[in-house]
């Protein structure tokens, strides 16, 4: 049996390169095509010494990045572009039968006067918006199977929605009164040649940014407003980190005034003793980014402040893997009616 | 006329170096003394390589830790020690006549069941509390020049009180809703020869600790309740990030229900204009703790939140320096009626 | 058919570790046992919390270091401790019939006076010294096979003897005229909690270390005398560099007099080609140690200059793959008759 | 009496930035114009944040690079600028009567052919050559007082040239078999905008680079057959570390057949005790790039191999300091016969 053919728009930068990592070592899928304008020709192999040794990695060059000739090629379509240009690739593709997982952020705010406000263009493709699913699988994974547009979240994102997700459902904090503070690794600014992202800029420099309304914030609160049903503001502050991958995210939240006996063990547990990529600390232990680096696990604790009446959420991710491409790799998984863990663990 | 001399206890340890390094290049104090029970012996030229050149380095040798024989020699003493230990020291060298500035957190709780509450024993010299002045130039300079015990403020609460406290004391915020997020770098934890602190352990790792009541947090409701002159209390969350120096602290308030258009500049403006260390950033630029590192500045931004209607506080400090070493030796400069700036800038 | 069952012995520093990792991801072999005093009765995930979802890392606990007991279990030990103790856990287990793979540098040496020349002390084991194999497949793959007791070699070592070893032997250098100028991750050092490899002490520092004898100097020159058949004494410099994982090394050597268009591509193919670990850049790319960390792979390059009439070799491993955990479990899959690449690539 | 106008042309780089810190730090000269073409308009505080608590940096703007004008202001200018560059703007100062200190590499080596050998195109001012000064003031000291145009040593070459010279000048080594190996931290690239420098490419990365004929390999090899009276040719690899300053060398030297009983310390002694940024550890010590960095010291320690009969030779020096801005600075003040360590030390 002939495994699925798929393809990578836009290879270049790190979300790309990690996507042909898991993608080149995924057993039951087929690398068929990687594009870059600026690469076509090289191989991936030349292009990412890390993968040299791969037969494939040395086969296959980069090409360009005609839509129509991917789409006849790869049934499986992952868009590792800029935000704006990626809905511009997604047109034609699903016009020509692909299903697409977009890494960027075109198609996770389904409100395009939202986009507009965060993102300060237009939206490309409003036209689509309907139709995209948001790729947080502990969330959306019936939608993710069957869907032709996939929306994969942001880094930040991921670490604050599930950590919160169950107690937002249960109503058991205010609101209105969760605040976020998270910490990403440089990686997070992607492969941007800018002096910010010089290695003595970063390295012994610790440096808030995006304050007060981060673009990620956007996806956010559309998010936890689904599932509130109703609207959720939050305050949300990312620092730049000098390391290479991860995410550490510390949440404060209001315990809801009608809650007795908050037992977050029983609601995470509830919530997530079955899924393959959220592992529960509990109140003992604390995340920390080194054990989530290289893997799409999410660990998350929590600790009950009783002096404040308020309960802290602490979560660890790789930003790269399951904050971008090893999520969307677990997207595809559920797509292609795959194990939901193939490749990825 | 002859330099007012001065001694440092406990000069192992990075607080101890850095105050070698200051009182060392310090124009107008006479460093006659540095103990370490297991150095003594060695020169600070053989233990401190960095400041091999110096000939009071290669003259002066560690000596034993004995206290009337310091305050024999020195009329100013700097102890950095372990909290416990270092109110064992004051008490004899302030029998004798010397004045100490004390950097560890024994004498700034003048509360001694906080103290037990928050440090897990006894107050080893709680007779001594009612003495103490607590070190922060930026809000206790006159009581400084005069004290004979100055409890040097935590690393920190000094990047979280300065820039609390101009909108506390004008009650500009909803002192029940102060949230803090602060990022420091590995020094923070000392030289402290355990397995958590090891290159391996830190490098690539971000991690929440003290969560959610670490010591830290006693000193800092304890001077923001005296600023309100009511009760504080703060959420404050402490994380570990891979550098050397500095600490970033983000702080989260809300905005008081009766302010209209409060103005920050104007407040900040009025409060620190005058201060040699504190550097407002105003709200277009943010910190970054490389700025700081190795001086005695504290940058503060600020942003506020229309949607939220809070007011986010940005400060970056060195905590060896200003969140330590610095700011104990500008204690000094007060206490010794010598020029604030002597010796930092 | 059940997999052959395998053991570690000393599993709680960073070699024991990579062991675990890399013994509870293998397909072929059955992680029974991991032994080390001061975790005794702990799970692996509790301690290493990287591999929390791991079933068997939940199910199995450290055990109390009992040789006998090992080698009732398991058929093959891996011994993950410091040297000297090494030597003494190998004689029971070799007596129970275990086959014993030693990370340590114990059975390196095979001439005991060399060995307490470098290590200060009497070889614990001399009479096992004649039947040890060195570790590395490049060389002595068929003797592995077969081993009963196979000393794993250092990191330096393998980083130096596979760029060596080709132009060792087909004489095309100046044997008394090799120098070698190694630098270290941190990790090289262990989880050694000493002073020295602090964060603070580590990072933003650069510095050499054991010069000018380090202790695997003694197994370079035994095995670089064994291929030249002459006597070989070669100038080595360890550095430590400020990074978790990774050797690189640059080893310079005078081209034989004798020697006309030295072709190092056509004697590196002829040696390499057909290994699955050595990657050959040629003379125009450069090593990197971030291209093969957290890989079994060797990255070789070489360039000649015409000016010198010299050549140099660079080369660059994971010091704790390559190094030292993954070389041990490409033995053992030779002594198991397993592929040689089973549960490293 | 007014201090000497000193100025800086071409200010936004690593070593501008560090020029700027020690002009403005300096007792005795008087900052009086930076420039910079992309900058023109703003501030020193502006876009050096660190700098911004200083009222003359708040007070004074980057200028134009107009050189006349910046002529008719200043009488010593320093050339922070790409090489190629540096020797247009040099020949309008020099004909305006400024004095120049040259931070590229445009007037080091002696020898035009040598230069477009090297750089790769032909050198801009062949005519001034004649008349350019190597600042290394511990080889040049008096003609450095004196010269009009000073061509600032590179980086590596300060920190091979000060070790080696008291060995070849007394002829104890042989001067054909001289090999090098340099680690530089990042800054060393500048403060270049290319993928290549990125947090994200350097971070836990080392790699050798510029093999086998490195640009500075002109400089040094000119320089030490100068003291050799005879032509020298080394070996030297760079290699690219994680951290922002400093740069660690390690030389190795046969030492020469006819010597026996080479006393290094005397030889050392002999050369350096007066030098006031020269540290001399000895064979007991080894240098660390921490205990440099921010400094203008260069620490040099050697071990001799009796096993090999050869010297190994180690420093470390900050790269931006003593291996550029610092040693600038060094040098003007013997220029302006200020004492040679003001601001400094």
């Amino acid at each position: 049996m002939t495994k699925p053919k798929v393809a990578i728009v836009g290879a270049s930068g790190y979300t790309g390169e990690e996507l042909v990592r898991l993608l080149l070592g995924h057993p039951d899928v087929d690398l068929v095509a990687a594009t870059s304008r600026q690469l076509a020709g090289k191989t991936l192999a030349e292009v990412f010494p890390r993968f040299a040794h791969l037969p494939k990695a040395a086969a296959l060059a980069f090409s360009d990045s005609d839509a129509i000739a991917i789409a006849a090629k790869a049934k499986i379509v992952f868009l590792a572009l800029p935000h704006g240009l990626a809905a511009e690739f997604a047109k034609p593709l699903l016009s020509a039968r692909a299903r697409v997982l977009d890494l960027s952020a075109d198609f996770r705010v389904k409100n395009a006067d939202v986009y507009r406000e965060f993102y300060g263009h237009e939206h490309p493709a409003p036209e689509l918006l309907g139709q995209s699913v948001y790729g947080l699988p502990e969330v959306y994974r019936d939608q993710i199977r069957g869907a032709k547009l996939v929306a994969c979240p942001g880094c930040y994102p991921t670490s604050i929605l599930i950590p919160l997700r169950p107690l937002i459902r249960r109503k058991a904090i205010d609101r209105k009164r969760i605040l976020v503070a998270s910490m990403s690794g440089v990686s997070g600014a992607g492969r941007k040649v800018e002096a910010d992202y010089l290695f003595g800029e970063c390295n012994e420099s610790v440096r808030p940014y995006g304050v007060p309304k981060h673009r990620h914030l956007s996806e956010i609160e559309q998010e936890l407003s689904y599932l509130a049903e109703e609207r959720v503001t939050i305050q949300f502050t990312p620092h730049l980190v000098p390391m290479n991958r991860g995410i550490a995210t510390t949440i404060y939240a209001d315990i809801a005034a009608n809650v007795v006996n908050l037992d977050p063990a029983v609601m995470f547990s509830g919530a997530y003793a079955e899924e393959p990529f959220v592992r529960l600390l509990g109140d003992q232990r604390l995340p920390d980014t080194k054990h989530v680096a290289g893997t799409n696990f999410i660990d998350i604790a929590w600790k009950i402040d009783k002096r404040t009446n308020r309960i802290i959420l602490m979560s660890a991710i790789d930003n790269i893997v399951k904050g971008a491409s090893g999520q969307a790799v677990q997207c595809m998984n559920l797509m292609l009616g795959l194990p939901e863990t193939a490749g990825l663990i």
